[in-house]
């Protein structure tokens, strides 16, 4: 009877997929580490106190086969109508060339946000092709590299305004013709900062009374207004004038740049990024170069490297709260990188002719469906449009809105007897017959006509999209080696590790992406009827429910779509729920000193008051200073925001007594849960004593970076809360996103996650991220000092090495570690957080012993060449340090280095063959800072490059 | 009124996707060539005498859109139930990291056949992973790199045992328990050869009979047999024992190498690559090291670089027809590379322990079924098997099989009262109970239980898969990243052109590529009965009619799954049009010595003699010496076969005359679709007195060549032949393939090319292809010589350069220019055919203008380096021709060469941030051949590589 079954599990994705040891190389790890077992190492490691009464159970975990199979049968509970609802959200055809080779392909989407020029060349070109078409098509010099959504976007372009005009104006003007939802966002963000909103018709504006005013444009009903002379009213009250423009209606009507708009606003959605249910995509941001320094969100920008080549970076990363939170300017600046790098694909795929056919043939549509319906006696309204008009029906709006659908067609429900309207790129003949037959029209069809609706003096007469990129051959084999050039030159999770402390870095798992790409989750648009979408309904149910039991709290809001927008609609929640205790005045809001730099800017977003808690010597919260200051401001105190485990990588103890002492003074706990991947399974921050808390769903749970966004942080309340989480955007108060459930469409892959993984799986998942941290700690233990272990000297998720030493040891810096490590073949650690001078490492779970090792040993040869430099056995200066990361330009050059090319290229670590280059060498910030230019550099400069 | 509609289409897929040259530089490549327009050039190019009558015309064409919403309702109409229908294709789990990373990455399916092994060296890894894991599972030595089906691979196996057996018998035995379809095309191969083909129970073998006997393992009906007394007799005999054995099944039993057998074939389709109802997938042969030289297909083989350094390449090359066509040893060396790597990796992702538990699934599930019907009552046949028995049912078959179809489940129909069931990793619990309902069972599961139903004897008890490649950590994170590595190394159409004479390298759109990964596609089994797949029959016929119109052929057979089978399955039915005409003695074929390398093995194939003919001085087939051939053999005269446009590139206007030369005697002309690229939508092959014709499809329409395979070469026939087409494997006679339709799965990619490109399009991408090849030839002219160009000093779509003077001139080869492209970052052009010491050179018309350049500024480059060479002015023997490719090791080492560093590794065309570098340097053929090594070499060598 030789027969004997193994034991074996070949379906079993979280211990043969996504989590990265083998049984084997954890054994072997769990030796190094010294410990007998995982769960001793837990054990040590957690502290008994705070850990969960109950293992997480969610049934048996689904094989992969069975998820998308699964999925499929969710994704046929949503019905994919065609929506010409509008609002913002408009059907678009994602190029397949761009589908396949961005959207689908790792290399773009497990990037990371390009922090780290050197190894992000291709996503920065990507981006900066992206800010110049902002550019070109709103006429304004300089554009962001993307902003979350149309409505947080508006809102950002409010208190811009604030920032940068010189009126002392408190109220802010908002066309009333803006759309619903951006109304909204603008008017959540508004009340804490005491700025008063007026909605009315763009005649009532008094350019005195206001500090600044946005004009939507089109309107949301579809109406075409000049809005020069709002502009040069606001610019005479030294008042700031925005246009939330239309970027497809950009390309045939007068640009917000010619009307003297300081601030432009939009979406990008509709350059070939699926609505997918209200996101993600990308929303835009355009400006004047004097205001760049005020601009939120990420700017790429030209610089150049150490040789003086062309390189792109960051720009004017100083406004990041990441480095200088005092100075932040917003903690919403999550870009949307991949939505945003679809979208200037799109543009570099059409092209500026592509582009303006494109829009033409929408408008040639729009004519031919209203002199459809003015034929037969209906009354279009405006008279003038482009892609988006109304109807009244009087009495019949009911009947036409249901008509209309079982037509498969949604319209807008506008007031109580029109119905709007909005055509787009997917519109087809035979979808205007339908919208006919839902007004009972079956035999009129007035055919294609010259005919055109759009005022003359409206119509663009700039160039746009001249730049070589936008005219550079449009076949597919071009464009195809184009995106497969700029991707090689990046290095992302499908080439190597990225343990970075600050962003969880784990597997984006095949199975788990392909649902998004599906019509019945990317088609949707967000404002359809409820029994169209029970498909979302169900998976956001359910996904609710697993997190729930994931963090102990009762409801979740699935709204805030980056994780600073989840902390800021989390303070948001608190602050209603004092508001309706009569408690409004608490605003005071207790921050260790080692928090994440959104929380503070959060805080001031909701108008709080931050005090301050200082730090002990281990890195944990002062228990002492915190009493104090909690009694201090009892009767003011909002709240407080703390990470758990700590931002030092540390489950410190006493988490449950800082909660009792601000619950004792009134106060609501805010748990920050950019660490959750410490806890799931293990520790619920809703037990501790958390009122709520947000999940970076892109870290945690497996949501892609996408070289930068798109990122959802849901938030979770206890019960007293839910009735002041984020209300709906269109028909609710508070709303902070501009779609109701955020980025739906990312929501598969968490739930994808959930499913493969079950209870068990995401529990082990976070013992062997802490086995994985704890590893690397020991590895490179003598080398580095680790700083802030736990009290029986283990490391949580993450560990911090200490870097300064070798600033007056051998002149090395952390910048130096994190470039050397580029020759490697590594993305460098999270650098300087949240301790000035360290490198902060989160290896997570999904990183196998192998690759962990390649990692420890390179970092311990960096340690041994800082040594060499120590020992003064190689130059301080001109050494391999100094002079990473080193490029294949270096080596075909003459080598006048005192250390041989071998040393310089192929340091331990890196791969042979499979070498990774960086395109070029060390970038020059502050020249590129100086030098601001972030759009395409002219081919003029090219050529010199070239030279 | 400035709104001026623009004329752009930004959805014409032909002229801005598919065709790379804009119109603006098409302009300029015709002031180039010096015509004044594109229609003069094709004039000039294309006698007027072969044009055809009318354009094509296939109404308007669709849009990417368009084109993907007609795919689904296409596919809609196939329907998708469990089929169950065994006979050699199973339902398999296609891992989604290798869905995503492999068959829907560009990387891997738009490689070449890797002849370049210096950047090939990823899919040769990848390929000599899944010949390790065929040599392991067989018990066998040596393995090939895959064939096109099991059914083929038997044929193959039959002649390959003709050829090696010692005996001198000419019958050969099948067991009458193979897949019908695997007799069938047997017995298709078997007779024009000649072998006498004995059918029937293993008992009757009588070995003295015959040369070779082929047993199928398990039997089709599920029998389990251990056949080493066969083995034993026959060697006894001095013949040749063959197992086609079922993959998954020997991670269980007995191994063929084990019970003496000299050959094993199989599919490697379970092993994670979809049915495709039919096709495309791997099928295995593995055999004895001595008999490596006799065996047919490609074999990858260890070698070493010029620097000693390991390097995998194909071996025994000159077995190849594409050589040395008379030492071909099949036709049918095709492999399916892309489907292969697929397997290969499923057994990489599973490793050993996983492949062994998923068989255990499998036949303990069979088990559970089996005892759920026994103890109902019915007779469960054979005792012991694997995954598939017969159950006898009587009168009721069709019930029970009507009954099945009903619960979602195809059965097989055996006999008139049996049906057979094979289970597979897909079946679910819910499948048995399907299956039992069919039965009539609703109230019993016996539930799973440790008993299993295979002899003791036959389990396997010798390990395999030890290699430590397949005990890799089986994350997705390092699966992924090792997908990722192997195809950096490769340098595939995704970023490089690869200008091939000898195959159509032309874009594969990612439109035409996503319909291949929907399940509507792909879940077929090739025998479901036919209602069950309108949808494939609608795509089916329609591409036939297009593919009539485009040849003027009367109909076609999309059987052959092979360019060469396609020419073999073409000769056939000429063969059966003679022998119907009581004209089976004609068996003389007229092949112009210029002819394709298979065109001759195929003629042998069919048992015909070739007769060749001259060519005249301009290449052009010898007419005189045509005519004389054709009266001298007139009684015996079979037909022709030629190539249209000539293999030179030339459209001879003598085709027409040579056609009715042939039929003036009596013969049939098959003209070679090779070259059809060069006349889509001008001249038709039917018109010019073809009367048959194989395509090309993945040359002339789009399927991409997956690094060496999958192809598609169906045929198209006059009516006259139409009767004598390939019949259905399993219920008709002739059949070639193991499937009705090949490998049917691929055509939705030439269907979209049809559908998107409309017949306008096609004849455009014909005329820009001109285009192109006269382009190049141009801008090369003065530097080679451009070899047979036509009257007015055209090329058609390819032109040939001579570098035979360089080899007196300056020592240097053909050989050492095509490794020099590679530093260029270039494939080289097809080298040394039809003309030895040539290049030929194909670039399609997807090629934009901008790489056309790329590519000649490389090659003009070279020629100034030979003419260096020439003047003395570098050194003959020490200079980049004779030392590239040039790899980063190079740049790293010590550099004593006579030019610098630049020179080397940055000649014109290569790019400098996106530099492409060959992993190893110039490969040793003689080397390889002599130390032949075809499975991955032990870890030990690793090690000393490395050092």
């Amino acid at each position: 009877m030789s027969f004997k079954p193994t034991d074996y599990l070949p379906y079993d994705f979280a211990n043969r997929r996504h989590i990265g040891p083998s049984p084997k190389e954890m054994a072997e790890m769990l030796s190094t580490v010294g410990a007998a077992d995982l769960d001793t190492l837990i054990d040590e490691t957690v502290p008994k106190g705070i850990r969960q009464a109950a293992p997480l159970d969610f049934g048996k975990p689904k094989s992969e086969r069975e998820l998308l199979h699964h999925m499929r049968e969710t994704a046929a509970k949503n019905k994919v109508l065609t929506s010409l609802i509008g609002m913002g959200y408009y059907g678009t055809v994602t190029p397949p060339a761009i589908q396949r080779n961005i959207l689908e392909n790792p290399a773009w989407y497990t990037a990371y946000t390009p922090y780290q020029p050197e190894i992000a060349q291709g996503r920065l070109e990507a981006l900066l092709n992206y800010q110049t078409m902002v550019s070109d098509l709103t006429g304004l010099e300089i554009a962001n590299a993307s902003l979350l959504d149309e409505a947080t976007a508006c809102a950002e372009a409010m208190t811009m305004a604030q920032r940068i005009a010189k009126s002392k104006a408190k109220a802010f003007f908002i066309d009333e013709n803006c759309h619903p939802q951006n109304i909204s966002v603008m008017k959540t963000r508004a009340e804490p900062l005491g700025i008063e909103v007026i909605v009315g018709p763009a005649d009532d504006l008094d350019p005195e009374a206001v500090f600044g005013a946005i004009f939507q444009y089109p309107g949301t009903y579809g109406h075409l207004r000049d809005f020069t002379p709002e502009m040069a009213a606001l610019h005479g009250a030294q008042a700031v004038g925005i246009v939330s423009a239309d970027i497809m209606a950009l390309t045939l009507l007068k640009e917000p740049g010619a009307m003297g708009a300081d601030i432009a606003v939009g979406s990008t959605q509709r350059f070939g990024v699926p609505v997918g249910y209200g996101g993600p995509h990308a929303a835009y941001m355009a400006t004047h170069e004097k205001n760049a320094r005020s601009m939120p969100g990420r700017i790429v920008g030209v610089s150049v490297d150490s040789h003086g080549n062309r390189a792109y970076r960051l720009s004017l990363q100083t406004r990041e709260q990441h480095i200088r939170r005092e100075k932040a300017t917003s903690n919403v600046c999550t870009a949307q990188a991949l939505l945003a790098v679809m979208a200037g694909f799109y543009a570099v795929f059409h092209g500026p002719e592509g582009l303006k056919a494109i829009a033409q043939r929408i408008h040639r549509k729009t004519v031919r469906l209203a002199r459809g319906l003015e034929e037969k006696g209906f009354k279009v309204e405006p008279e003038n449009f482009f892609d988006t008009f109304t109807v009244d029906v009087g009495p019949l709006q009911e009947a036409v809105m249901k008509s209309a659908v079982d037509e498969g067609i949604n319209l807008r429900r506008v007031g109580s007897t029109k119905v709007g309207i909005s055509l787009d790129e997917r519109t087809r003949p035979e979808t205007l017959k339908q919208v006919w037959r839902a007004f009972g029209i079956t035999d009129r069809d007035p055919g294609v006509t010259a005919e055109y609706r759009m005022p003359d003096p409206l119509l663009r007469t700039s160039d746009y999209l001249t730049h070589p990129i936008f005219h550079m051959n449009r076949a597919e084999t071009e464009m195809m080696r184009y995106m497969r050039r700029l991707s090689d030159r990046d290095l992302a999770l499908d080439r190597a590790m990225i343990p970075l402390g600050s962003c969880t870095m784990k597997l984006n798992a095949a199975a788990e992406m392909m649902p998004i790409s599906w019509g019945e989750f990317s088609l949707l648009h967000p404002y359809v009827p409820a029994d169209q979408a029970l498909g979302y309904r169900e998976m956001i149910d359910d996904l609710s429910s697993k997190l729930c039991d994931i963090t102990g709290y009762d409801d979740f809001s699935m709204q805030p779509n980056s994780g600073a927008q989840g902390e800021y609609a989390g303070l948001l929640t608190i602050a209603g729920y004092h508001r309706a205790n009569g408690e409004g005045h608490r605003n005071v809001c207790l921050i260790p000193m080692s928090a994440h730099g959104t929380n503070p800017a959060s805080a001031h977003m909701v108008g709080w008051k931050v005090v301050p808690v200082k730090s002990a010597d281990n890195g944990d919260i002062d228990l002492d200073d915190f009493r104090a200051k909690a009694e201090k401001h009892a009767a003011e105190l909002a709240g407080c925001m703390i990470t758990y485990p700590s931002t030092h990588g540390v489950f410190e103890e006493t988490v449950t007594e800082v909660c009792k002492i601000v619950h004792e003074h009134g106060g609501q706990v805010y748990i920050d849960g950019a660490n959750m991947n410490a806890m799931v399974g293990l520790s619920r921050p809703g037990d501790l004593g958390g009122d709520v808390s947000h999940l970076n769903l892109h870290k945690t749970f497996c949501i892609p970076h996408g070289g930068g966004g798109p990122g959802m942080g849901p938030i979770g309340v206890k019960a007293h809360l839910v009735p002041h989480l984020p209300g709906d955007p269109v028909s609710g108060d508070g709303a902070v996103s501009a779609a109701p459930f955020g980025s739906p469409s990312l929501l598969p892959i968490s739930w994808a996650y959930c499913l493969m993984m079950g209870g068990e799986g995401l529990t082990q998942a976070t013992r062997v991220a802490i086995l994985n941290a704890n590893y690397v700690a020991k590895r490179l233990e003598g080398a580095y000092d680790v700083l802030y272990k736990g009290p029986t000297g283990r490391v949580a998720h993450e560990c911090i090495l200490d870097t300064r030493p070798f600033a007056t040891s051998a002149h090395v810096t952390v910048d130096d570690i994190a470039k050397r490590l580029m020759d490697c073949g590594f993305h460098a650690p999270t650098m300087s957080w949240p301790v000035s001078g360290t490198l902060m490492i989160e290896p997570t779970e999904s990183e196998t012993k192998a690759e962990l090792d390649r990692f420890c040993d390179a970092m311990l040869a960096i340690r041994e060449e800082i040594a060499q430099i120590e020992k003064g056995e190689i130059d301080a200066e001109n050494n391999p340090l100094k002079n990473a990361p080193h490029t294949m330009e270096d080596l075909v050059k003459e080598w006048d280095r005192p250390y041989s090319r071998e040393t310089g290229c192929f340091p331990p670590g890196a791969f042979r063959v499979d070498k990774y280059w960086p395109p070029v060498n060390r970038v020059d910030n502050v020249w590129g800072d100086r030098n601001l230019t972030c759009t395409c550099p002219p081919m003029a400069d090219y050529a010199e490059a070239a030279e």
